[in-house]
Formats: structure tokens, C-alpha cells, sequence
């Protein structure tokens, strides 16, 4: 039996492994494009900045190792050009000369990965202009940095963002043009507001809503012209906006290819051909949650897909249940997280679901270096099961997320947040944690003790829509800033000061962080008043206010 | 209505806070014996270890706000004496003047917590020996430690452990002593060693095995005389050897209470009567994973006691699942973690369980700063559910262990840990999490394609039941240390020397953590050899031994 297997990072190099400890007897042939298997492509934008500083380091299994390890026929330079599906064979050309032959398998498995989109603007090919995918190309990154002192990143998603980090970290003055009217798309705006801040903070510009329309050279470097009319000037322009399956080798031989590129595979990752899988950042799989065609880029699926069809060829009968999109970036020292389905993927599939907020700290507030991240949970209004989750943040921020993403996996509600008992001493956490917390808040939605508001359901203008906005906080803290045209009575008082509200009136209560708004709703309630706690408090509606100005 | 609540920490402050925002008409009684309500008593070590400095931070929510906010009837310093169930009435008494008085109740609940246990020997009561449970505790623990220079800590459990960093960090020389054969003995030995060993390079003192005898007035400070006939000189002795809960008023008025001395609920917190409820660390519960009982003191679970028990007293009908035993204790930036059921618990219950163990990093191994951990998963051997699991290291322990926590809860097999999807980027995880790759081992053991031996199988002296040890690491690693009696054939070159190896006779193999000793086991079960690996390879194998010399 001959597996050939085409990329040889992440879902291929998995592939490969696993086939060889399931079988001494096959040949397998890792078929590579690039120099060198197995390499560590998450790590590209921290060896061009500097933090990862031995590029051995990036060669995570070295071809020699597979080679003598798993006794593989690695062939890197190697690039598969076709698939005679007739006669099993797929052609092959040696990059460093030309030579092209054909190579019988039993087996093919498909791991191209995806390609960096390349828009299609003028000038989008001088030698300033940068993708990231592999070896190589950090390798030409990493040495035009060391005199560039202007970049400009096209695209602020993942790669964008952690471009910018390593970018600032070499010392170069950084501006990132995003398309959306967000950084990092995938996630609800006001999620990613904190951090939108954050990079501002250390110097990156944002251009968001606006886009690159050409690429000029100039005296010094080029000049990126935007469409707002504004003008960059740059020593290297990175293009991260995003990836494209690699689907042309499935296409050209006629396997079954989704609308949106993705090579289409059950769950045992067989495509249209049943000798033919595909696994990885080229296919289109399932959303683990509404069961919805997902085509998302994640080493981890990608890894454990190459498993399964490893594990198919041999007979076994393991399963990809879908992918959940649990993803995080980190930048400087911030990070946002998210696992599940996204507010705005609601919205556009009109899919019920209730929100919170909620602004914990990482560990026990009076334990030294507490800090304070926000989680925003996804849940069916009925019943409570967990559709998504967001976290931006400091330290802890991965670790919700991890446990988040847990829950969302085990098909887990709101209820079962409450209950999750989970590793407290001060030092990490809290007695509540912040997922317990969050369960609590969702737990009370969806139970009807805590009716909620969000910022949408606040009056355009001051009164305009009859509801009262009253701010519970202490009136230092509504001094210092407030939703225009609320109301103040402390939740300490509000007992005494009932008198001063109007049962007719709707009221939209809140406070800082949403947990004395709380308070003061269950009071409301039992007084006979029509109130909702506005989730998330004053904290997310600067957040959400933040969102709005990004978005112009 | 009204309710009594006895006890205002933890389980006793969640139900009050509870009871209120279900009910604004209720009449809440909080007795509390201390001076304040709601203080942090997982920050008092570190109160007086300087970390937290203020004591201020201590007052999570301070009687006066509990007042206003909740307005709750909050009485300090009185001490529940007495319950007079037939006539529903409590007797307190004021501890600054010792006045009596009854209360009537409606519903009463016990929060009384669990007292130190302090060990019968002389000298106990000496102004130099401590133990810290309440504030007043900490107050004078911080006061002696201005001038102490020595102290022992007699208990190495959790209290014990953070005590003696925080003297450590206060400049004492500090000795713990410990009756059982390790540090943290709810914890498997063979986890805590590492943390052995780093308390030891960090100055303290480890007496295992051993036990306090007397402690003695000397002319500076006090000796305390331990079994094993040596002496220790002390400027301050702290005892943590344990708690008891605090059971006396619910044995007085002939509530059920079980052998260990947990007062006995139901799973809406009701003790055998049903007007009284009891919460937190005083009473008897089940463990989630086995049904058995279980007393564990733990502050997450006492909270959500006590919202269950002013739900039921409101008509809500919210259930208590079982305790899982999720801990964490962090000692001069190392952690030990676990959850579930220890392998020394299910050894003694006699249930069916297998165990892995593996050592992975923290986050990518070519990301800067990446530091190992070890986890040991305990799990059914056939189909794999998750029985328990334990970790220990530095960065990322807590990460592990929460995501681990909530599989356990899920009812998760080791199949289900494979496919976890967790958040990766290279500074927060790998492609593959230590949780995933605790997936992959178990699973591989489950499934029969993995087997596996423990340090227990290895043959007592060289050969001696005929098994063949063999380690297939590099030849420098093996002569840095191995296995007594082993042969070394490195794994990359095993498939050219299997005519060295003899299909007669079993094979242990083992190689640094586990991996290269998973490919080796392959490849000789291919070969028709009768191979297992040695579980966690020789990591786990240093850490066993540690344990046994630990033990004496």
C-alpha cells in the first residue's frame, strides 16, 4: 500500500505519523512544496519579530527526523501538479530543476492548506509587498525588516494583528488597513474594541472601513493609496486579508468542490473520490454547533483531521465531529479569544439567541495583579444551550476561553456554567469564577429573575422612547461619565428613593459591570416596577460606543 | 419569613444574597461569629505573608455593605449556642458582652464551616502555636511573623503549603511536617514530588512520615519534639493539619450528621430537617464522579450550596450534583492540580481504572519561555471515561486543569479529549494541547493500540521477571541516567536492530516522556514482539522514585 500525501504541515504531517504507527508495512510518500516539513507556520510573525530569534526552532520535525523515524519518503521542493484519478497517480515536478514524473498511490490525502489572498490592485507584485505562509516568506520578512522602518499591513485579522505586534517589537511604525469596520472580523465588534484601544495604544495606527487601492513605488519604499484618499508611505507592505483553499489540484481532477473553495469530505475526510481525502485549511467541514458549512483555518482541526483519514485508510472508524472555530491572538500582552457561533453569524442565519456581558478579573480581586477582561456568552433564549463565546483581555483570558470552548463542545447550557467547578485559589482564580459567573448572569436571563437590555434597546435620544435610564452607581462614578439622559439613585438607596420612579415608566437599569444593576432590577421587579439590567453595564456600553466611533 | 443564616463566609453570604434578590419582603438574619462577614479566607496566608498588603482587601463585602445593598440583618461576634427545633427558635450570644437571646426562625441555615483540627500532644496551647481560620487568626500570625525567624508548619496539605511559602517570603526558615509519606496527600505521590523538590530549593524543610510529638517552652521561642526523635527550634508553629466540621449545634438538636462528621443533606442542601438546610465545608455530600460520599472543603461548591438552599426555601427547585474535588495550590510559581478521583482513592475502592501519564509544555515548545508540566489522567479502562486527573508544573497548570475539570463534570471519555478544540495560538498552547495530547495516550491505551506499563511493573531488580527494559532514547541521554538494567537501542535506528531483541521475551520500553516509547511500541507490536511502554517514560520514572525516597 502506497499513502502519498500532498503538504506536509500540520493535517499532512499528522497524516503521515499516524499512518506509520498504524502500519510498518505502507509506504508513505510526504509530498512538500516548501524546503522543509512539519515547520511551525504559527510562529512566522514572531520569527520576523524578533521574539522566536533561532529559525531552527521553527522546524518543528525536521525531514530527516520523519525520515528516519517514521521512515518516511519526505520530498520536499516537490510540487503536485496533477491527479490521474484513472490510473491512481499524481504528477509531480522537483522544484530545483523542473522534472516532472508521475507517482502511483493506493491512497492520496490532500493537505495544500490555503494560500494568502492576493488582492488584485495595482502594484500588489514589488518587492515590498509580502504574504506569509511559509518558510520562505518569513525568511524574505524577516530580512527586509531589518531596515524598514514604515509598514503598512493590509488586513487586521490574525496574521494581521500578530504582523503589527512583531512589527512594533522590530521597531517600525505600523498602520493596518482593515476592510471590515472592526479589527479581527470573525469576532462581534465590541468584543475587539478593547484591544482595537490597546494597539493604538502602542502605536499602531488603524485605518479600518478603508482599503488598499494601489501600490506605488516611490524614492523610498512605495506608497499605498488608499480608498479614503489618505496616502501611506511604507518600507514593506504586508498582505494578510485572508486565505483561499488550495483547491486546484481538486478542482482539475474534478473532485467535489464547495461554493466558497473548500474541498468538500465527509467526516471520515473522504472527498468526492473515496481514495482521495482531504484534511486541513483547503476543505469545507461542519459547524460544530448550528451544523452549518464551516471553512475556517485552525492547526488544531486540521492535525486531528489528518488522524481520521490516517485512521480511515486502516479500517478504523473515527469521526470528525466539526469544528467550533475556537480561536485566539494575542498582542501585546492582550488577547481576544472565541469559540462558536458569533453574534453577527446569528444575526445573519436569524437564529434565536440571547447575549451577556459580563467584566470580571482573571483571579481573586484582592489578590495583587487582578485584571479585569470581558466575556460576552451566546445562548439559546430557550433553554439556555451555549451557542458562542467571546473574551478580550489580559492573563486568563485563554483559559475561559479554553473552558468555554469545553462546554460549547459538550452541548453544555447556561445552567451547567453554574455548576462547573473549577480550580480556585486566589492566585487563579475565584471562588466564582468568571465562567461561573457568567453562567450565573445567563442562568437568571433564561430563568426570567434578570430581564436584560442591551445598548440597541437604548433610546436613540435621551427619553425618546419613554424608557427611563437610571444608573445605580455611586454618584462620584456617575459624575465621572454616564448614558446621556439617565437618571441616578445608588443601588443603596434606590429602596428609600422608590418613590421617585414611575411604575408606568419601562426602565432600563444599570451600572458599572451589570451586578449592582442586577441588584437593583430584582428590587425593581418586586416593587412592581417594569425593569431590565442593561447586560454588561456602562463597561459595555463604552465598549460598544468604542466600536461605533471605529466604525466611523 | 424569616431566615437565619449561621455563618457568614462562603455558603452562608451566597444564600443571603440569594435569599434577597428572590425576596425583598424576607426578613435575612446573617450570625456570624467573627468580626466581619464575606472575608477572603483563601487570602489570609498570604495576608501574612506580606503578598496582599493591605488588610483591608481582606473585607470582600463588608458587614455595612451587606446592610445597605442586601439589607441584611448582619450580627458580628455572636455565636450560635444552641437550635431549638421544636419551637424554631436559635439561641446566640453576643461574645463582647456574652448576652443570651433567642431568635425565631423560619428557615435556618447552617454555613458554620470546618475548624482546624488541633492534634492532642502537649503544648498545643502555647502562645506560640497558631492556626489560621478567621481574620482575628490572621491578624495575629501577621503580628508574630514581624519578629519570627523560624517557623514550622505541621500539616503539608494546602494551608500548609501556602503558609510556608508566604513565611518563606516573610525571611523565616521554615520546616513542614508531615505525617503522611508526601506533601498533599489528596494528591497521587508521584505528582507531588516535583513540588517536593521545589520547596526544598526554596529553602523549606520537608519532615514526611513524620509527626509532632510535644512542643516545649525553650528560653527563645518553643521546640517542637517530632516521632521521629528529632527537635525542632521555632519561633512560631502553625498547625494545618486539617479541619473538622464544625457539627456541634446540628449533633445538639440531633440533626443527621455521617461518620466523618458532615452534616447530612439532601441535594437541595435540607438536613434531616427540613426546615433547616446546611452548606459549605460542615456538611456531607457526594462525589460527582462515584456517588460516594465526600467531605471536601472547597469555597466554589460551599457558594453554590448556598444560592441552592435560598432557592429551595424560595420554591425554586435547583439541585446540588456532587462535588468533583477540583483544587489548586500554588507554592513560589509552581502548581499542583487535580480533579476527581486520585488513583490512591479508586486503588481503595477497588474500581477498575487505568492511568497515563505525560509531560508536555505549557505552550509551543519554539515560543520562548515554554515550560513542562507533567499530568496524570486516571480513567475507565474500558470505554475510557474520565475518573479524575492531576498536574503539576508552572504556567498553564490551572489552564489544564479547569479544562479537564469540565470534562469530568461532562461525563467525557479520553476519546472526547482528543477532539477538544481548544484555543491555540503559540504563546497560550500548542496544535496539539496537553489536554488533547492526554486524549491521544488514553485513547491509544483504550482502543488497545497503545499498551502500556507503570513504573510498578518494572521488574524489582534487573531482569528479574524476565521482562526486557528497553530504552530507546539517544545514547547520550541514556547514558545521562536510565533505568537500572536497561538496554539502550535509540528509537531511529530500532526497525535495523530488532534481530538484537527476542520475541519470547516482554518488553518494557521507555524513553523520555512517553513518545518515542509509543513509536518504539509500535513498531515491535508490528514486528511480533510482546512490547508495552512505559507510561510517562523516564520523567514519570524519576518523579515515582522521588515519591518512594520522599516516603522513606
Amino acid at each position: 500500500m502506497r499513502i502519498v500525501i500532498i503538504g506536509a504541515v500540520a493535517g499532512g504531517a499528522s497524516a503521515a505519523a499516524r499512518a506509520r504507527r498504524l502500519s510498518e508495512q505502507a509506504e508513505i510518500v510526504l509530498i512538500e512544496r516548501g524546503e522543509a516539513p512539519s515547520f511551525a507556520n504559527c510562529g512566522l510573525p514572531y520569527y520576523v519579530g524578533g521574539v522566536i530569534e533561532q529559525r531552527d526552532k521553527l522546524l518543528v520535525a525536521p525531514a530527516q527526523r520523519l525520515m528516519e523515524r517514521f521512515r518516511l519518503d519526505v520530498r520536499t521542493r516537490t510540487e503536485a501538479i496533477a491527479i490521474d484519478r484513472a490510473n491512481r497517480t499524481v504528477r509531480l515536478r522537483y522544484l530545483e530543476n523542473g522534472d516532472e514524473y508521475d507517482l502511483p498511490y493506493d491512497k492520496l490525502i490532500l493537505s495544500p492548506g490555503a494560500a494568502p489572498i492576493r488582492p488584485n490592485i495595482p502594484g500588489v507584485d514589488l518587492p515590498q509587498v509580502f504574504t506569509l505562509r511559509e518558510l520562505r516568506d518569513a525568511d524574505r520578512l524577516h530580512a527586509a525588516a531589518k531596515d524598514a522602518k514604515r509598514a503598512v499591513v493590509i488586513g487586521g485579522g490574525f496574521i494581521g494583528l500578530e504582523m503589527a505586534e512583531n512589527l512594533v517589537h522590530r521597531g517600525m511604525a505600523t498602520t493596518i488597513v482593515e476592510l471590515a469596520d472592526q479589527i479581527l472580523p470573525p469576532w462581534d465588534a465590541e468584543m475587539v474594541s478593547p484591544l482595537a484601544a490597546h494597539l493604538r495604544e502602542k502605536g499602531v495606527t488603524l485605518k479600518l472601513s478603508n482599503a488598499a487601492e494601489a501600490i506605488e513605488p516611490a524614492d523610498n519604499g512605495v506608497v499605498v493609496r488608499l480608498r479614503s484618499g489618505e496616502s501611506l508611505e511604507a518600507d514593506m507592505v504586508i498582505l494578510s486579508v485572508g486565505v483561499r483553499p488550495e483547491n486546484h489540484l481538486a478542482v482539475n481532477c474534478g473532485l467535489a468542490v464547495a461554493e466558497r473553495g473548500g474541498i468538500k469530505v465527509n467526516d471520515q475526510m473522504q472527498t468526492s473520490d473515496p481514495d482521495i481525502y482531504a484534511v486541513g485549511d483547503a476543505i469545507e467541514t461542519r459547524n460544530l454547533v448550528d451544523g452549518t458549512p464551516a471553512q475556517i483555518p485552525l492547526a488544531g482541526p486540521a492535525n486531528r483531521q489528518g488522524r481520521i483519514a490516517a485512521d480511515h485508510i486502516f479500517g478504523r472508524s473515527t469521526r470528525f465531529a466539526g469544528i467550533q472555530g475556537t480561536a485566539i491572538v494575542g498582542a501585546f500582552e492582550m488577547a481576544a479569544a472565541m469559540t462558536g457561533l458569533s453574534e453577527k453569524v446569528l444575526r445573519k442565519a436569524g437564529t434565536p439567541f440571547e447575549k451577556i456581558y459580563i467584566h470580571p478579573a482573571n483571579h481573586a480581586g484582592y489578590y495583587p495583579g487582578a485584571k479585569q477582561m470581558s466575556i460576552k456568552l451566546l445562548f439559546e433564549p430557550d433553554g439556555g444551550r451555549l451557542l458562542g463565546a467571546q473574551a478580550v483581555g489580559r492573563d486568563g483570558v485563554d483559559k475561559r476561553m479554553d473552558v468555554l470552548a469545553v462546554a460549547v463542545k459538550a452541548g453544555m447550557t447556561a445552567f451547567d456554567l453554574e455548576e462547573l467547578e473549577l480550580a480556585y485559589a486566589p492566585q487563579f482564580g475565584s471562588a466564582k469564577d468568571p465562567v461561573n459567573m457568567a453562567g450565573f448572569v445567563a442562568s437568571g436571563v433564561v430563568r426570567g429573575d434578570h430581564p436584560i437590555a442591551h445598548c440597541e434597546d437604548l433610546p436613540q435620544q435621551p427619553g425618546a422612547n419613554g424608557e427611563l435610564v437610571l444608573d445605580v452607581r455611586m454618584t462620584g462614578e456617575f459624575a465621572a461619565g454616564n448614558i446621556p439622559g439617565a437618571v441616578n439613585i445608588p443601588v443603596d438607596v434606590l429602596r428609600e428613593r422608590l418613590g421617585e420612579l414611575n411604575r408606568e415608566q419601562p426602565i432600563i437599569v444599570y451600572c458599572q459591570v451589570g451586578m449592582r444593576g442586577y441588584i437593583a432590577t430584582r428590587i425593581l421587579l418586586q416593587n412592581g416596577f417594569n425593569a431590565r439590567n442593561l447586560s454588561g453595564g456602562y463597561t459595555t456600553y463604552k465598549q460598544v460606543t468604542a466600536a461605533r466611533q471605529n466604525a466611523g
